[in-house]
C-alpha cells in the first residue's frame, strides 16, 4: 500500500521524520510493504510546499540542512500564502502530520488542524501535546465516525511507546497507577547536578547549551510539560480527562546541590516524578520531586531518558525505558504511527 | 462481540487463564466489549468436559481448587476419552488455547493441535514454547492462508508484552540487538545466592521448595529454556529461524558463592544472558552467564523477573522489565493474545 502524507509543521521532529523515511525508503518497502510520498507542507517560518507527484526527500533534506527555507525546492512556489485549513481540506493526501509547537493553553491552531482533517477523512498523527491533553476525546470520537485513526505516540516518551504498548499489550489489565520520569530535559538537570557537582543554575545553563532546555526553561523545569503528559496518559489510558487545576504540581527549580547530596548518602536518588494513582476510579495525579530509593527503577533512569512504571492488575508491575526526547526519536513516534495505521489497514484487507 | 473458546491443556496456564476470566468477566465486557464462553476442555491427566453452552467458570475453578477432576463438572462426561485433534475440529469455537506442556525437540503433540486448528479456520493462542521455536513460519503461513491469527505472547517474559510492543510499538526500526533475561529460575537462583549468601544447591533447593524450580531443573539451569525463548524471538522479530545446534549455550550450575562475590566487588553481577547480534543480516545468538556492571539495566533485574534491552535503529536503546512466570501473569499472557485478536476484528469491521 502507498501512502500521501502532509505535514503541517516542520521543525525538529518534522525534520527528523522526514530524514528516518528517506534513509529507510527500501527498508520499509520491503519489510512493511510501506511506501509513502510527502505531497505537502506547510510551516509558519519556513514556507510551504505543494507537490502532488510527492517531493524528492534528499534534495529538501540538503535544504533543511542548509537552514534554507522549504518552499526553496520549488521557487515558483516561493513565499506563496498558503491557509493549512485550505491545505488540509483540499490536498489529495490520506494522513496529515500535525507537528507544530505545543499550546498547553489553548491547544491552538493545532486542534482546529487536526478537527478539519479528521472531518476530511484524513489519518491524523501528532506529536502535538496540546490537542491530546485537552480535546482527546471529541478528537478521538471524531476519527471514528470519520473511519480514521488519530494517533498520538509522539506526545509522550517521544518514540518509546507507551500507548501502542497500553492498547496491544497491557490493555486486559486494571491499572492501578502509572509512575514515570516524563520529562528529559529535567532528569538531565538533576543528572548533571548530581554526576558533575552542580548547583542548579549551572547544570540549566549546561542544558540549554545541549539543547535539552530552552531559553525560557519554565515548561519543562516547573513541571508543565510532565502535566500536560499527565493529562494525555490519563485521556487514553485512564479514559479520564484531568482538568490543569486538578493536577498537583511542583517542579526542580528550589533543588539544591546538597539536596541531592544527602538523598545519596542514604541510598536514594532526587527525581522529578509524574504519577496517576486509580483508587477505587478515583483518578489522582501529581509532578513532584520525590527521593527514590536506588532500588526503584525509576532511580536508576539517568540523563535525557524517560521511563515509565505500570503497576496493573492482574499483570503486576511492568517498566518501560527509552529516549524521551530528540529529533530522530520523536520523528520515529511519528513513523511508528504510521505504520500502525499501515498495520490495520493491512489486517482489515486480509480478514 | 462474544467468542467461544477452547482449552487444550489445563494445567497452571490455564488455571490462571480461567481466573482472570472468571474475576474480570464483566469489566471486559464493559472496557472492551468483549464476551467470552469456554466450551470445550481437554486434559491429559484431568479429563475432558464439552459444554456447548458455554461452562460456569465458578463452578469449575472450585474444582480445580479442590485439585479434582475437570470431568466431576459433568458426571455424564466422567473419564470419556476424547481425541484432541477430533475436538478441535468438531468443536464450534473460535478460538483455541493450546496450552499444553513444552517439548522443546518435538514440539508435539502441540504442533498437530495447532495445524488442525489452523486448517478448521480456528484463532490460535499458545504459551506452547515447542511449536514457536520450531514451527513458527509454517504456523504462521497457515494461519495466514487461513485468515485466522497464531499468536504466542505468553511463550516469552510470561504475560509481560514483546511480541505486541514490537509489532505496534518498534517494528519500524531495524533492531541491532537484543539482549535479555528470560529465565526467572535461574535469575532466582542467582539473586538467593547473593541476597542470601547460598551455594548453588542451596539456593536450588528454595527454588524447588517456593515452585520455581523443577524436579529436574536441567531445562532451566542449563539454558534449554532461554534458548528455546531466543529461537521464538528471533522467528518472530528477526524473521531468521535459528537451529538448536546455531545457539551457543551455557548455564549457571558451575556458578560458586565466590564468583558472585568477586564480581559484586568489582561492581559487576553474575547474569544468564540470553542475546541475538544482528550483524548486517547474520544472526549470532547464544545463552550465558555474563558478569554486567551495576549501570547495566539487566543488571538491576532480581528474583525471578525478566527483562529485554532492544537495540534500535533508529530509535536508541529501550528496556523493558516484567513478570516472566507465574500462574496468572502467563494466563494474562493468554487473555491479552484473545484481546489482540479481538481488537483487529473489531477495527476491520468499523472501518
Amino acid at each position: 500500500m502507498d501512502y500521501k502524507i502532509a505535514l503541517i509543521g516542520c521543525g525538529n521532529v518534522g525534520e527528523g521524520f522526514l530524514q528516518i523515511l528517506h534513509e529507510k525508503a527500501s527498508w520499509l518497502k520491503s519489510q512493511h510493504d510501506f511506501e509513502a510520498k510527502i505531497v505537502a507542507i506547510c510551516d509558519k517560518l519556513k514556507g510551504n510546499l505543494i507537490v502532488p507527484e510527492g517531493l524528492e526527500l534528499g534534495k529538501l533534506l540538503h535544504l533543511l540542512n542548509q537552514r534554507q527555507r522549504i518552499d526553496d525546492y520549488d521557487p515558483a512556489q516561493k513565499k506563496r500564502f498558503v491557509d493549512p485549513l485550505d491545505m488540509i481540506e483540499s490536498v489529495d493526501a490520506n494522513i496529515i502530520c500535525e507537528l507544530t509547537p505545543t499550546d498547553i493553553k489553548t491547544a491552538e491552531p493545532a486542534t482546529s488542524y487536526i478537527r478539519k482533517a479528521l472531518r476530511c477523512g484524513k489519518h491524523v498523527v501528532t506529536s502535538n501535546k496540546g490537542p491530546a491533553a485537552l480535546y482527546y476525546h471529541e478528537l478521538i470520537k471524531l476519527a471514528k465516525q470519520n473511519h480514521v485513526f488519530f494517533r498520538v505516540e509522539g506526545t509522550v516518551m517521544s518514540g518509546t511507546p507507551v500507548f501502542s504498548l497500553f492498547e496491544y499489550g497491557l490493555s486486559g489489565n486494571t491499572v492501578n497507577s502509572l509512575r514515570g520520569i516524563l520529562n528529559g530535559t529535567t532528569n538531565f538537570i538533576l543528572s548533571a547536578m548530581e554526576e558533575k557537582d552542580l548547583s542548579y543554575e549551572e547544570a540549566l545553563v549546561e542544558a540549554q547549551k545541549l539543547g535539552y532546555a530552552e531559553t525560557d526553561p519554565t515548561a519543562d523545569v516547573e513541571g508543565f510539560d510532565a502535566m500536560a503528559k499527565l493529562m494525555i496518559l490519563s485521556n487514553v489510558i485512564f479514559d479520564h480527562p484531568l482538568r490543569i487545576e486538578d493536577i498537583e504540581r511542583k517542579g526542580i527549580v528550589t533543588i539544591k546541590r546538597e539536596d541531592i547530596k544527602e538523598a545519596l548518602s542514604q541510598n536514594r536518588r532526587l527525581k522529578l516524578i509524574a504519577e496517576i494513582n486509580n483508587q477505587d476510579g478515583q483518578i489522582k495525579a501529581r509532578v513532584f520531586p520525590q527521593s527514590l530509593p536506588l532500588t526503584d527503577p525509576l532511580a536508576r533512569v539517568m540523563g535525557a531518558n524517560n521511563a515509565l512504571v505500570f503497576e496493573l492488575d492482574p499483570l503486576g508491575q511492568v517498566f518501560i525505558q527509552g529516549p524521551g526526547a530528540g529529533k530522530k526519536e520523536t520523528g520515529y513516534a511519528i513513523l511508528n504511527d504510521i505504520l500502525y495505521i499501515h498495520k490495520n489497514l493491512i489486517n482489515q484487507k486480509n480478514q
